[in-house]
C-alpha cells in the first residue's frame, strides 16, 4: 500500500518549529536570509502556475482562472472539522490556505488551514491518482496561498502531529491554486508562538515584532490567537446587547461629527465640516442622555469613540469601540450599578460558556488565568479603597483620583481579600469626575460615580449624571467649559428631563482584560494610536 | 359619588386639538401668541412649587427635591400598561410626562404620558384625599414635566376618550413634580398630527417646520411616530445581526480614521491626526475586505459611514449608520444574493412580527401601504430593466447609470408586473460602479453588480470584488485613484485572497422606504446634513 512507502521517506512532521530557518535566532520584517529564501520561493513558484501539458493527469491541478463567476456549479465545498474518521473514504472538496509545504521526491505533505483549523494533505506520485507534476506543482506553494484540494479521507495509523484535524488526512486528487500568495514579510507560524517557546534556551526561532506584524495586520491576524481574540470580540457585543434587550434598552446611533468641542478638552479630533468646525465625539455622553431627554427611557449604543490624546501606552487608543449605555433611575445609581452587574456577569458566564475553544486557543500563545468574579460583584466604596491602600502602605490622597499602580495595587488587595478580579468602586471624589456628574447630596466633595476594575485595571466609568438645566449649567462653568459650546446638550435639559445614569465600557478594554493580554493593539483589528494610522 | 360630580362641570376631552391655541393656523418656533401664553404659563408655574404650607394635605403634592440618590426606598414605579381593569382599587406609583393638563375650579384633569402610553389622571378637590391646594399646584404643572403620581385605578362608565390607556383612569392621591419644563419652542401634540388632520379644512392647527423639529429635536423625538420610528430602527439593527450571526458572520469593528483618501472622490471629511493628513472613512468597504484577507470569511458591520456630499435631498445624509457584509464566495456572487435574499426576507417578516404595534403608531401619523415583498427575492438583470423602462418609452442609457426617475419607474414596472416593492438588479455596466468591482467574465462592459430596490428607490450596493492584486491595482489605475494612497488596502490582496463579494446598506433608509417615509431626517436620531450639525 502506498501510504506505507512513504514511512520509507522523510517523516513529516507538522510542527511549527520546521518552518524557521535553520540559521540564528532571526527578526522578521527585516531583510534577511529568511525573507530572500521567501523572496526566490515566489519566484520559483510564479514558475509553475500549470500542469505539465504531456501529464495526462494535467486536469488535476494547476492554477485556476481568476473566480468571476463564470460557473455556479453547486459543488460542494467542506469545512476541515467534517473531515471526520467516519468519512473515511469519501471524496472532499475543501478550500483553504497552504499553511505549510513540503515536498521530497515523489512525496508532498501540505497542511490545509481553514482559520483556527488545519489538516494534512498527503501526495504521492503514482501516476495514476498524482504524477510527479502535480507533487511538483504543490511543492512550489507558496505558503497562504489560497487553494481548493479535492481528496478521499483517510484515517492513519497514528495521529497526525500538529494539526488541528488529527484523526484523519486528505488524499489529495486535484490541487488547484485560486490565489496566490507573494513572498511574506514573515509566516503565520513564527508569528503564532508564545512567549514560553520564544524563550525556551533550546530553541533557536524567529520572533515578529509588534511594529512589523500592525503594519502586515492582513497576515499577523491570521494566527489562531488572532481569528480567537476576534471571535471572541464579536460574541462580547452580541452578549453585551443581549442582556442589555432584554432588559427594555433600545439601540441608539449617534452622531460623531459634532458641533464644537464635544466634551471639551484638548483631546478631541477636529475638522471642517461644510464650512462649520466640528469635532469627532470622545464618547456618544450627550446624545445617550438627550436620547433619555426624549423620552427613549433605557438606551445603548455601539460605535466608535475618538480621542487626540497624545498617549503611547499599553492601554490607550486613539478610536476604541464604545460600549455605552445611559437609563431613567427612581431614586439612586444603585440602579445603575444592578444593571451593571448583571450586565458582566452575564457578559462572562456567556464568554466561558460560548467561547471555550477560543479561550483555550488564546491561552496557547498568550497563558492567563481565567478571569475570577463573583455571581454579584464586590462594591466597595471609594474611601474604603484608599483606607486599604494607606493600610497597604501607600500614600494616596484621599480626594485625588488614583494612579495606574495605585489601581493595580488596590486589584491585589481585593482579590486577595475577596477572591475576585472584577469590582466595581464608587462614590469618587467630585472634583476629579466630569462636569455632569451628580455630586453626592450629603456631601458635595463626593459623587454619585463609579468605576468598575478588571484585573487592576479601570474598564467602566460611569455615574448618576445632573438633570436639572441650572445645576448643569453651573457645573458645566466650574469646569470652565464654555457653555456656548454646549448649548445644545444643555438646552435638552429644560424640558423636563427624567433623573438618569449610566456607564461607558472600551470593547477593546474588555477583551484585553478577560483574556489578561498586555497589550489593547491585540484587541483592536487595526489599531490606531498615535503614531498609527493604517493600515 | 364625586366620580359623577365632575360631569356638571365642563367635560374633559384629552383630544390633541384642545390644545391648540383659539387664533388662527399659527406657526410654531416663531415668537406668536402661543409662545408668550407659554411663556407665561412657565412664570406662573414656577410661582407654584411647592404645596401651602397650611394645607393638610401638604405633603401629598408639591417640588420633590433634586433627586440625587438620597434614598433607595425600593418602592415600585409601574408602567401604563400596568393599570388594567383587573388592578380596580389598587394604588399604583407612576413616573411619566405631563402630556396635558386642565385644571377648572375643584378639578383637575392631567394626560400622564410615557413614551408612546397616556393614561388620564382624575383629581377632584374633597379635603379628604385631594385638597384645593393639589389640584391648583397640579393645573399649573408645566407641560412635558416628569412627575410622580400615586393614585388608585378606577374603571369609567366610558372608555377614556383619547388616551391609549382607555378603560382605566387613576384618581390622584400624590403629585409630584421631579423635572419641570421651561415654555416649550413648540407642543408635542402639535408635532404628532398626521398631514390628514393639518389638510382638513375645518381645523385651524398649528404646524410645526421640520427646522423647528430639528432645531429642537428631543422634543420632536417625542412624538409617538418618532417613539416608534426608533424602536423600529433598533429592531433592524437586531434583526440583520441575528440573520448574519445564524449564517456564520463575525461582527467587526474597523476604523473611521484612516491615512490618505479612503475610496477616493472629493467626498471626504479631511483632518489632522497627530501631525498627519487622514479623513473619515466613506464606507468599512476596504476593512471588511481585509477583514476577509485575514481569514475571517464573513463579516459584517454596524457603524457610521461618514459622506462630505453637499446632498440636500431627502435621501442623503453627511453622517449615516451603515449595514455592510461581506463573505468569501465560492464560485458565483449569486451566493451573496442568496444570503441578501434571506437576510432581507428576514429582517422584513421579523419587522412586520416584532414591531406591529409601533407601524401601526407611525401609520397614524404618516401613512403607508405596507411593503409587498416575495418570499423569494426577483432578480432582474439590468439589461432587462433598461429594455423594461425603454419600452415604458423612457430615454435610457444602456451603459449608463439609473437617475431617481428611472429608478422610480422600474419600481413602478416591476410592482405592477411582479407584486413586489423590493427587487434586485444585477448585472450593471462596469464603467458606473467602483473600481473594486470584478468585471463579468465574459464582456468586460458589464459587471457582478447589483443594487437593491425598496418602493423605486435604491437602498443596498454590492457586487463580487476583484481579489487579484494585480487586477485590482489596474483597475484603481483606470479609475484614476492614486494608488500610493491605498497601498495598504491594495498589499492586502498579496498574500492569498479568497474569491469574495458583498453588501452595504443605509439603516436609515431602509427605515424610511419600509416605513414609506419621504425624508431620511426622519429615520436619523440627530440628523447630519450639509447644513445641520447640531444638536
Amino acid at each position: 500500500m502506498w501510504w506505507d512507502e512513504r514511512l520509507s521517506g522523510e517523516i513529516h512532521t507538522n510542527e511549527a518549529s520546521t518552518s524557521s530557518p535553520a540559521g540564528g535566532k532571526g527578526k522578521a520584517g527585516k531583510p534577511d536570509k529568511k525573507a530572500e529564501r521567501a523572496a526566490q520561493r515566489g519566484k520559483s513558484a510564479a514558475a509553475m502556475t500549470q500542469a505539465d501539458p504531456s501529464d495526462p493527469l494535467k486536469d488535476q491541478y494547476g492554477d485556476t482562472e481568476l473566480v468571476a463567476s463564470q460557473a455556479n456549479s453547486h459543488r460542494v465545498w467542506s469545512q476541515i472539522e467534517a473531515c471526520s474518521p467516519s468519512k473515511e473514504g469519501e471524496k472532499l472538496l475543501l478550500r483553504g490556505r497552504v499553511h505549510t509545504v513540503r515536498g521530497k521526491g515523489k512525496s508532498c505533505f501540505l497542511v490545509l488551514r481553514q482559520r483556527t483549523s488545519t489538516l494534512q494533505l498527503v501526495m504521492f506520485a503514482d501516476d495514476k491518482v498524482v504524477s510527479k507534476g502535480m507533487v511538483k506543482y504543490a511543492s512550489l506553494l507558496p505558503r497562504e496561498s489560497v487553494i481548493d484540494v479535492e481528496g478521499t479521507v483517510f484515517v492513519p495509523k497514528d495521529p497526525v502531529q500538529g494539526c488541528s484535524q488529527s484523526e484523519t488526512e486528505l488524499h489529495v486528487i486535484s490541487i488547484r491554486c485560486i490565489s496566490r500568495a507573494e513572498a511574506l514579510p514573515f509566516e503565520v507560524v513564527d508569528a503564532s508562538r508564545s512567549e514560553q517557546q520564544l524563550k525556551a534556551a533550546d530553541t533557536q526561532l524567529v520572533t515578529v515584532a509588534v511594529d512589523t506584524r500592525l503594519e502586515n495586520r492582513c497576515i499577523d491576524l491570521r494566527t489562531p490567537a488572532n481569528q480567537a481574540i476576534f471571535t471572541l470580540q464579536s460574541k462580547v457585543c452580541q452578549l453585551f446587547r443581549e442582556a442589555l434587550t432584554a432588559e427594555g434598552f433600545t439601540e441608539i446611533h449617534s452622531p460623531k461629527l459634532i458641533a464644537g468641542a464635544s466634551e471639551g478638552g484638548a483631546a478631541v479630533f477636529k475638522l471642517d465640516y461644510m464650512g462649520q468646525p466640528a469635532c469627532l465625539a470622545q464618547s456618544p455622553q450627550f446624545y445617550k442622555q438627550m436620547a433619555l431627554a426624549a423620552d427613549m427611557r433605557r438606551v445603548f449604543e455601539l460605535g466608535p469613540v475618538f480621542r487626540a490624546e497624545n498617549s503611547n501606552t499599553h492601554r490607550h487608543l486613539c478610536e476604541f469601540t464604545g460600549l455605552d449605555f445611559e437609563m431613567e433611575i427612581n431614586e439612586h445609581y444603585s440602579e445603575v450599578l444592578d444593571v451593571l452587574d448583571h450586565l458582566f456577569v452575564y457578559m462572562f458566564n456567556g464568554l466561558r460558556a460560548a467561547c471555550a475553544k477560543q479561550l483555550a486557543v488564546i491561552n496557547e500563545q498568550y497563558p492567563f488565568e481565567p478571569l475570577e468574579y463573583l455571581p454579584q460583584t464586590l462594591r466597595l466604596p471609594f474611601e474604603e479603597g484608599i483606607k486599604m491602600l494607606q493600610e497597604d502602605g501607600l500614600d494616596v490622597d484621599p480626594l485625588g483620583d488614583l494612579n495606574t499602580e495605585a489601581e493595580r495595587r488596590l486589584g491585589a488587595l481585593v482579590k486577595a481579600k475577596h477572591h475576585t478580579d472584577f469590582f466595581i468602586l464608587y462614590r469618587y471624589p467630585l472634583a476629579i469626575r466630569p462636569f455632569y456628574t451628580m455630586p453626592d447630596p450629603t456631601d458635595a466633595r463626593w459623587s454619585n460615580s463609579f468605576d468598575v476594575f478588571i484585573r487592576g485595571e479601570e474598564i467602566i466609568s460611569g455615574a448618576q449624571r445632573v438633570h436639572d438645566a441650572t445645576l448643569l449649567t453651573e457645573r458645566a462653568k466650574v469646569h470652565e467649559i464654555p457653555v456656548d459650546s454646549i448649548h445644545g446638550y444643555l438646552d435638552s435639559f429644560k424640558y423636563g428631563m427624567p433623573p438618569h445614569g449610566g456607564a461607558g465600557v472600551g470593547l477593546e478594554r474588555v477583551v484585553m482584560l478577560f483574556c489578561g493580554l498586555d497589550n489593547i493593539r491585540k484587541t483592536s483589528l487595526f489599531p490606531r494610536d498615535p503614531r498609527r494610522l493604517s493600515p
